[in-house]
């Protein structure tokens, strides 16, 4: 067989743990604080069932919803960004400046196909998102990171690489971040997007979790301090509406845009119809704020049973995030234990049955680093079962110090 | 601001061309045989308002319609494809080698990102479908046109070409091409994906047209020949579902489905739940039969009265090709007609106003090959409006002779 494209030889590591954890999620005796997936009961199951019986009909909404759209996104959808997403965010926005991707992710695969070239360096968060250092791979990218505290990403040691390795991209995830749930402090938002502009390099503001915030203050994205279009910021649906209806949006100024749009043409055309016609439908019939306090308060308590959880059950000395927001927390473990080891035996022992997230993934510099480290995800879990699942997995945890 | 990507630079033109059609398709007094768009009465408005009812509930399909997906796609979607669209046609497929793309498109995407590295080879149709040079332009590839005549791709000139160039792929439209509405013939069908065998070529078979035939016989897909597994079948559900769904499906064996289902995961991690679980349901009720029988109807009537006003309305001289299904037909005027400067006075003047695509754009080798052609799509417009429109084109064009 013909050989493969250069491409596809860096992204067989992070393929196959994403492949492993798509399969412990469907053992249905798994307690998983594993997928990022929101709840089941955040799903606005009766409120999509009413507005498609409403718009698929032989009317002009039906007819849209079926038939090829236009390569931007619906232009309901469009002004429904701007006006209802980000003009509260403080961000001004024109709506020929958003283009809807096919989930969030997709903005960043179009983002990198306007700008990676092979050997490209593309600075991230110590931690960051694992499926988004598998696009950079795809791209050929090298990923360089950046150190991060509880304020999020360290702007001097920012400054300090973007000098050393000229990169074209920083990828950041300000709000919430995946995988620690830490958030980026507004002293240093501002101080990326003049980064940006100050060396000429593209910020990836990554922001998919800031609208579902349980206690604090929001905090201006780094778009709103972006004076000289460096800025890119991609958002996603997911977390706030549905993430199988694969909806995202993509804010870039002008000239980036036009770019984004040739992408995006031969990409795959334009993102799905129908669940664009009825995203746009449940913000314009006003669903939204009602849904955003179910939804919030429905994560507050989650997040409360695994911040109290981690406090009782976990050993001694375990670090761990408080998130003001999003569905992750990050625990660091003493003693030297091995997340990675650890995550085979929670798994499988039946005494256990646990899934996490181990740690070290997430780190791009290797080495090691986050070996005893573990993302752990609320959002999906029952209160009593985040209590069944945590006393177990700190047990197993505590049995390893003895 | 940072340069763009080296991939970026290529796409200007077909890029504009697509965004010029996008445009007049939107002027409501235009007849336009220009886009490639399904009729909105082929839409199944109906059967999906009914099918989307049911399953939008609480209940399990609901929830799986809303949440997040598997990367191949919904299983009872790739096993339609393999049970209802590959087995009829001579194909026995496993569904784990089915991946559901977010339309035909984004599988000639996938397979790129899989195979294609800047420099790479791609052997094409003379003429071909401007969408996919656009991907291969997006990928750096390098296209090289193979002739054509009235039994589709010349498989003298391929395998010389193959020889010469040393191709990584060849893309290949089999049936009621785009944009001349021909047919590969069965024996160049087996032919092509035995060359494919024995250079070691990857033969990607585009075949969105091939189940709306409305005269003659079926002919076996290429992959119906394939031993070695060189040969990817890439298809859509735009033509017999819903173009706006953004449904497709690309075959492969187990090797390449492994890479697709990387690329498919840095891209945009799955397709769209909802469409995917009304599709599905759409061919298990049974619905699909009778509604392939009614867009071929109406499709057959559209093509009988293109063909016939050709006929009656374009000068003598005139080739023209009789398209057994699809959307497409594909006229060649006499007496030196430039039909990119037609175009203008076509769709601008107002006792024309009509629109289709000027060849010239459809061949990739360029040299002004294909500047008295036109592609016709009888698809989306009314016998009434062909009637109407063919008239005034047709005095257009003879108005250019005397």
């Amino acid at each position: 067989m013909p050989r493969f494209a250069q491409r596809m030889k860096t992204m067989e590591k992070s393929a196959n743990i994403i492949r492993g954890l798509f399969g412990a999620m469907n053992d249905p005796e798994l307690i998983s604080f594993g997928g990022g997936a929101p709840a089941r009961e955040a799903l606005p199951v009766d409120i999509v069932r009413e507005i498609a019986a409403d718009v698929i009909t032989t009317g002009k909404k039906g007819i849209q919803a079926l038939q090829y759209g236009s390569v931007m996104g619906l232009p309901e959808l469009r002004e429904v960004v701007v006006d209802h997403l980000l003009a509260p965010k403080g961000i001004k926005a024109k709506a020929e400046n958003i283009l809807i991707t096919s989930g969030g992710l997709e903005g960043v695969n179009l983002l990198c196909q306007v700008y990676i070239d092979p050997g490209d360096i593309i600075l991230v968060e110590s931690p960051t998102f694992v499926h988004c250092v598998e696009i950079f791979e795809m791209f050929e990218a090298k990923c360089i990171a950046v150190d991060m505290d509880d304020d999020g990403m360290n702007t001097e040691d920012l400054e300090a690489k973007i000098i050393k390795y000229k990169p074209k991209m920083v990828y950041v995830i300000p709000t919430f971040h995946n995988p620690t749930g830490r958030t980026l402090s507004l002293e240093r938002r501002q101080k990326i997007a003049e980064l940006g502009s100050k060396y000429d390099v593209i910020i990836l503001e990554d922001d998919p979790y800031r609208d579902i915030r349980y206690s604090g203050s929001d905090l201006l994205p780094i778009k709103a301090f972006d004076e000289t279009g460096h800025t890119v910021l991609a958002n996603s649906f997911s977390k706030i509406f549905s993430p199988g209806s694969r909806l995202g949006y993509i804010l870039a100024d002008d000239e980036i845009s036009a770019k984004l749009f040739n992408a995006k043409t031969a990409t795959n055309s334009h993102t799905s119809m129908l669940p664009q016609v009825i995203c746009a439908e449940f913000f314009k019939r006003g669903y939204y704020p009602a849904h955003h306090r179910m939804i919030c308060d429905l994560y507050r308590q989650r997040r409360d049973t695994m911040i109290e959880c981690i406090d009782k059950y976990f050993p001694e000395g375990t670090k761990r995030v408080f998130p003001d927001g999003g569905l992750f927390t990050w625990a660091e473990l003493p003693g030297g234990i091995n997340t990675t080891e650890l995550l085979e035996e929670a798994v499988k022992n039946p005494d256990v049955k646990v899934a996490y997230v181990a740690g070290e993934g997430f780190f791009t510099e290797g080495g090691g680093k986050g070996i005893n480290c573990m993302r752990l995800s609320f959002g999906s879990v029952t209160p009593e079962k985040i209590r069944v699942g945590m006393e177990r997995l700190g047990g197993l945890i505590r049995s390893k110090l003895k």
